[in-house]
């Protein structure tokens, strides 16, 4: 820590340094960490010290004395210490107090499951509620398709189960997620299946909530910026335009039995946006099905991957020459594919060069 | 410093410590500070750090130097660092100097716009690009579809403009607001398109993206929850499901001159769900042409207002007699219509009562 500065709430203390690369940054940090933390929370910090000795008493367990602590804090009584009320603080601690003791009495707790869309890729689009629950939770399912800096972002101590599910290669299978969800709730967790994207969007979460309802856990589903939203913006294509799409369909190319099988007429519609998920593998019978159902050749096509993280990569083409584009400069998976009129934006919008670092104009 | 909390994104480290009074407090400061600080921060203060020399031999004098470091956080090059951009932000610094040694400015400045995904209405889901980019904004054009809640999360010396678009209400043509995103950038400003939801799904930000693309405006576009995702998550409902539906479709219902000019027959597809936006005052014609089309009476509808808000209203019944309970149970504007086999999983899952209180399971 060299110079660094800090935040005197005392008992609160903030230090922050740049390793002296740049103090201005560090001045500019302090500043927003001061707009940040409540101008009352050295009384709030004295008051929960006041109690650690009386709670160490009443709650043995460790985890289970930090579980106090932390739904102490979700509660309305830090607002009650920082708007003056100190009187209803203390009273509602010891009523939590009463409770526990009651509770202790009445047996093992439930713990509980938070189904969480992690987004993209990109931890910049986690949503709030997801990174507050990516901190509380005690252990965490987690799939490929979470990036390693949303991993990093985990509380480090929780344990971290990796649940695979690349294509092609063995992995967990959903019957046993769906029975370790329910064992470890049970246990008394509080368990985190992070599913990337959205956990509605071809996330099995459905399975996964049927599950957790019939083995009465409670649960919490925490959308998430799904995969099409996420490359959408990036890449400066709107998936629906008044003069492109009037409306967009999300379609899984992933069938269990490996094959194809889509009703191809029903998928042409007037004016509509086709996003297909999981479909790296069928480009070729996407593109010929489409075709055979009408589309034009030159009907426009563009295939994302890594989309919104800084390894994104993207082919644009028609229906007619995406096969052989694909084969040319192979894409990894997973992959998403946009069909449609709007993808012609790509063209048009210098922001659109579908990569992170190309979401800046440049003049 | 007693055991402080290290947020560690070398060489940016913060400690954060309650001198041994209320460890619980520390972890959740921690998490704050986390939450607030970009993730490329380490980045952005390396190359800040590169650049000391340099600029301390290009400006000799303290306080003017400070100046142009400050000035330099303030402007559009941490964002470009943030979004991975960093030769553009190389670029950008090194005509920062330029124009410093020139001591010939360039005139006016260009701001920027940030055209933002607001999500479903809960503040809790607004991504933590959108938080950080809110807090930076001189000047907000939000619309009705934002909530109160949110807007309170604006940096409070922000200008902020309403932009209307209530239906059948007069309000800010979209000319108007393509116009005024570009002349408040040109006069400076960042500046911050405010959109509920996602800007791409039915938000008309391709329009404001092109006109913006045209003018020579630097943007950056960030996705949102949009509300069929929301919705689905705070109801249970999942979009797709292996027994229900293999792809799921967000139409609009509204069109410029107030009619339903849907292909009804097209818009009928097995195992896919069906999400309208904007069709409240439509229920009765989506209904009465989606049985014509071929689905049966008795097919699944859930209307929800409000999504993901504490005041979530919703109704579910059957394509026959839904517009008769809406009659009887008016909701309010703007509402999301889902159709579809998922929506008869609403009344298996008691997490599914469709309010933010509720989405969690009493037992």
């Amino acid at each position: 820590f060299m110079m660094p500065s800090i935040v005197d709430k005392a008992p609160v203390l903030v230090a922050i340094s740049s390793s002296g690369t740049a103090p201005v940054l560090t001045s500019k940090l302090k500043e927003m960490i001061e707009i940040m933390i409540p101008g009352s929370i050295d009384k709030l910090a004295n008051l929960l010290g006041s109690y650690r000795a009386r709670v160490k008493d009443t709650i043995a367990n460790l985890d289970q004395r930090r579980q106090f602590w932390q739904d102490l804090l979700e509660s309305e009584i830090p607002e009650m210490v920082y708007s003056g009320n100190e009187d209803a603080a203390i009273e509602a601690i010891e009523q939590r107090l009463r409770d526990r003791l009651q509770a202790a009495k009445t047996g093992r707790k439930m713990g509980e499951v938070y189904l969480v869309g992690a987004g993209p890729g990109d931890p910049d689009l986690l949503t709030l509620r997801a990174l507050r629950l990516m901190y509380k939770a005690d252990v965490v399912l987690y799939d490929r398709l979470v990036s390693d800096e949303i991993m990093q972002k985990l509380r480090p101590d929780a344990d971290k189960i990796y649940m695979g599910k690349e294509q092609a290669k063995p992995s967990v299978g959903q019957e046993t997620i769906n029975e370790m969800l329910v064992r470890l709730a049970q246990e008394g967790k509080r368990v985190l299946r992070l599913k990337g994207g959205d956990p509605f969007i071809f996330g099995r979460g459905g399975e996964e909530l049927e599950t957790l309802a019939q083995a009465g856990v409670p649960f919490q589903v925490v959308p998430g910026i799904t995969a099409a939203n996420g490359c959408a913006a990036y890449a400066g294509i709107p998936l629906t335009h008044r003069d492109h799409a009037q409306s967009v369909r999300f379609v899984t190319g992933h069938r269990k039995d490996g094959s194809v099988d889509l009703n191809w007429a029903g998928l042409v519609a007037e004016q509509e946006t086709l996003v297909f998920y999981m479909g790296l593998s069928k480009v070729a019978a996407i593109c010929h099905g489409l075709r055979q159902a009408g589309l034009p050749d030159t009907w426009p096509i563009m295939l994302v991957a890594n989309a919104s993280q800084p390894e994104q990569q993207s082919l644009v083409g028609t229906l007619a020459d995406m096969p052989e584009r694909l084969a040319a400069q192979p894409l990894p998976s997973p992959c998403l594919i946009m069909v449609g009129s709007v993808v012609s934006m790509v063209a048009h919008s210098p922001a659109a060069r579908l990569s992170q670092t190309q979401c800046w104009q440049q003049h």
